[in-house]
C-alpha cells in the first residue's frame, strides 16, 4: 500500500493544522485511492493541542476536575498517548479564553495546570509533554508548582501560592515535598518563544498587555518575576533570568525549568518525537507538510524544515504546502525539502485570500497530486 | 534525450512570451542537463509576433520599403518560414507605437501592410499568415487591398485609396486586377477578437478610442465601414457585417476576408499550424504552457488549452503554469491540462506582483521541476 504522511502546521489566522489535514488527506485520497494516509496535524502547544496529538497517534481522554484561572472549578483534561506520554495543554486550565473579559494577569493562577500535570503523574505516565501557549497567568509557574507540592514562603515563613500580584512577596521556595513522580518522569516544556523571563522583551512586557495589564501592571508583573527569579537563584541555583523562552506563558517556562526539572523543547521536535515521526517514515513515498509563511529568517520553530531535516534522513522526499513563500529560501531545498508551492492562485491582498484559503489548499493540492501521478508513469515508462 | 516543449503566452502587462520561454527554458535545463527544450513563444498577432516564429522555427527575416501609416516611408519586414509560409505583422507597417502621439484613425493607412504581403507573395511564399494587432488605422484594409493590386472607386469612377476618413466615398470594389499569386497562395488572417464591422461593439466603437478618436469620429468611422460593407455585398456578394473579427484592426479582418480571401484564425491555432506542433509532439516528455489568467469564462483563443487540445491526442502532458487562476476551473482537466500553477506566492495585490513575475515564474518552475523529478524517480523505483 503506498504510504503518505500529512504533518502541516497551522496557517496562523487562516486554517488549523487539523482543517489542513483534512484537505490534504482528501486530495490524496481522490488521486491516489486505497493509499494509506497517516494525518499529524501539529499543536503548537496552544488549545487544541490535546486533540491533535490525540488524532495524531490516538490514546485516551481523560477528564479530571481542577481550578480554573480565578480558583473557580473547571473540567480539565489530558491525554494519555499509547506509549505513555501524557500531554497537558496549559490552555485547558489557565487558557485566556476561560476568563471572558475578566483578565487580570495580577490574579490568575496556574494551578490547575498543577492539577493536570499531577493526575498524569498519578495516572503513571512515562513522559510528561506541557504545552505552553495561550496563558491568561503571570504567575512564573509557581500555581503549577503549588499543586506538584512546592510550598512558597513570605518573609514571615507563611506559605502562600502566588499569583502575578503577590511574586514580589515570595522569600523562600520549599522543594522538598514535590511530586515523587517529578523526579522519575521526563517533563518538556512544549514552547516555541524565546522569550526572556523579564525585562524590556519579557513576559509581562510582551505578554502582559494581551491578558489585560496596564504600563503600571506590566512593571509590577516584571518586579514580581524579577524576585522570583532571584528567590530561585539563591533557593535552588538555577539561573532562570538568562533562559531563552523562561518567559513564555506568563513565566511558566521559568518555573517549570527551575521547580520542576522541566527541558523545554521547541513544539516541532516534541511532535516528532511524541508521535514517533521516525518510525512512521518508514515505507512512506511522500511527506506534505506546509505552514503560513515559509521564510528563512526565522528558522526557529519553524514545521517545515523540522519536518524535512528527519524526512532527509530517512531519504523521504517532503513537500511544502504554504500560504507565502519568503525570498532566498533556496537553502530549504539543502534542507530537505523537495518542493515549495503556494496557495495563492490570484494576486490579491492577504484579507481577501483569507476567506478561501481553503479552497486554495484543495485547488493546490489537486494539481500537486495530478503532476505528480503524470511524473510518476513518466518515471515508471 | 528527454525532449520538453516550452509554449506559454505571454503574461499581458506582465511578461513577453519570450521571457517566459527563456526562464521556463532555464529552469528545465537547470534541473535536467542536457534536456531538449523546443521554446515557441505565442505570438498573438501583434508587435513582436514575427520575431516570435522565427524564433520558434528559425527561417529568414526579410527586410522592404513601405509605407508607413501616414504613407511616410517606413522599413518593414517579414518573415519566410523554412516551410514556406511567409509571416507579416500588421504592426509592422500600421502599428500604433509608429504614429507616436499623431493618432488619427481618420487619415491613416494599411497600405505598407498589403505591400508587406505584396513582397511576401513575390518571394515565393506557400502561405501568408497576417498578424491582426496593434493597429493605427481604421480603413477596413482597404489600404493593404490596394497595395495587391484592389481598386476602389467613387461615384464619379475615380480611383482613390480609401482611409478612415474616405470609405463613405466607396462606391465601386475592382478586384481583377489583385496580385495573381492570392489565387494559389492561402491567407490567414490571424485574430483573437470577435468583434464585428459595425455597430456599437464595432471596429471604431471598442478600438477608435485608442486611435485618436473622439465620439463624432467614431460615429464617422462606423459609417464609413457601413458603407464598405454595402459596397463589398453589392459587388463581391461576401456579407462582412455578421462576420465575427470582421471589426479586428480597423475592419482589416472584414478587408481581408472580403477583398483577399482570408481565413481568420485564432492566433494559437494560427500558432500551432505554423510551427508544426503536431510534430513538435513527438517524443516530447511533457509541454510548460501558460498565460496571464487561466479561466473558463472565455475559452475562445485561450492558450493553454488550445495547446492542450492537441497534446492530449498525442499523449503528452500539459503543465499550464499561469498569473491568476479562475474559480471552476476543473474542465480544463479533461482537455488535456494535467495540472495548474499559479507562479503568485505572496498574498499582494497585482500591481505588487507584476514587478516580482519573472521571479515569481522562476521559483515556481525551480519548484515544479523539483518535484517533477522526485515524483519521477518515484516512479522509477
Amino acid at each position: 500500500m503506498r504510504k503518505f504522511i500529512v504533518i502541516p502546521d497551522s496557517f496562523k489566522g487562516t486554517m488549523s493544522s487539523r482543517t489542513i489535514c483534512s484537505i490534504m488527506e482528501e486530495a490524496i485520497l481522490r488521486r491516489i485511492p486505497g493509499a494509506q494516509v497517516v494525518c499529524v496535524p501539529v499543536a503548537d502547544g496552544g488549545e487544541g493541542s490535546v486533540e491533535a496529538f490525540l488524532q495524531a497517534v490516538g490514546g485516551e481522554k481523560r477528564h479530571c476536575s481542577v481550578q480554573g484561572p480565578y480558583g473557580e472549578p473547571a473540567n480539565g483534561f489530558f491525554a494519555l498517548l499509547p506509549d505513555g506520554t501524557a500531554v497537558v495543554e496549559m490552555a485547558a486550565a489557565a487558557g485566556l479564553p476561560m476568563v471572558g473579559g475578566a483578565r487580570n494577569a495580577e490574579r490568575t493562577t496556574t494551578y490547575g495546570v498543577g492539577q493536570l500535570m499531577a493526575a498524569a503523574l498519578d495516572a503513571g505516565c512515562k513522559k510528561l509533554v506541557v504545552g505552553l501557549g495561550g496563558s491568561a497567568t503571570n504567575d512564573g509557574g509557581c500555581g503549577a508548582a503549588a499543586a506538584l507540592g512546592a510550598v512558597f514562603l513570605d518573609k514571615n515563613g507563611t506559605s502562600f501560592v502566588p499569583v502575578g500580584r503577590t511574586l514580589k512577596q515570595v522569600d523562600h521556595i520549599d522543594l522538598r515535598n514535590l511530586h515523587p513522580r517529578l523526579k522519575e518522569v521526563p517533563v518538556i516544556a512544549m514552547c516555541d518563544v524565546d522569550t526572556p523571563l523579564c525585562g524590556p522583551t519579557g513576559a509581562a512586557a510582551v505578554f502582559g498587555p494581551q491578558k489585560g495589564a496596564d504600563p503600571a501592571m506590566v512593571a509590577r508583573l516584571d518586579a514580581g518575576l524579577q524576585n522570583l527569579a532571584d528567590v530561585v537563584r539563591r533557593d535552588t541555583g538555577k539561573e532562570i533570568l538568562d533562559l531563552p523562552g523562561a518567559g513564555a506563558a506568563g513565566g511558566m517556562g521559568g518555573g517549570m525549568a527551575a521547580l520542576l526539572g522541566a527541558q523545554m523543547q521547541m513544539g516541532i521536535e516534541t511532535v516528532l518525537d511524541t508521535v514517533g515521526f521516525n518510525a512512521m517514515l518508514d515505507g512512506a513515498e511522500m511527506v506534505f507538510t506546509g505552514e503560513g509563511k515559509l521564510d528563512t529568517q526565522s528558522l526557529r520553530g519553524k514545521v517545515v524544515l523540522g519536518v524535512a531535516h528527519r524526512a532527509q534522513k530517512a531519504g523521504v522526499p517532503v513537500v511544502a504546502v504554504v500560504g507565502d513563500i519568503g525570498d532566498h529560501i533556496e537553502q530549504v531545498y539543502e534542507q530537505g525539502v523537495t518542493g515549495v508551492f503556494s496557495i495563492n492562485r490570484v494576486a490579491l491582498p492577504y484579507e481577501a485570500m483569507k476567506s478561501r484559503a481553503a479552497d486554495d489548499l484543495r485547488l493546490t493540492m489537486e494539481n500537486l497530486l495530478r503532476f505528480y501521478d503524470c511524473a510518476r508513469k513518466t518515471g515508471l515508462a
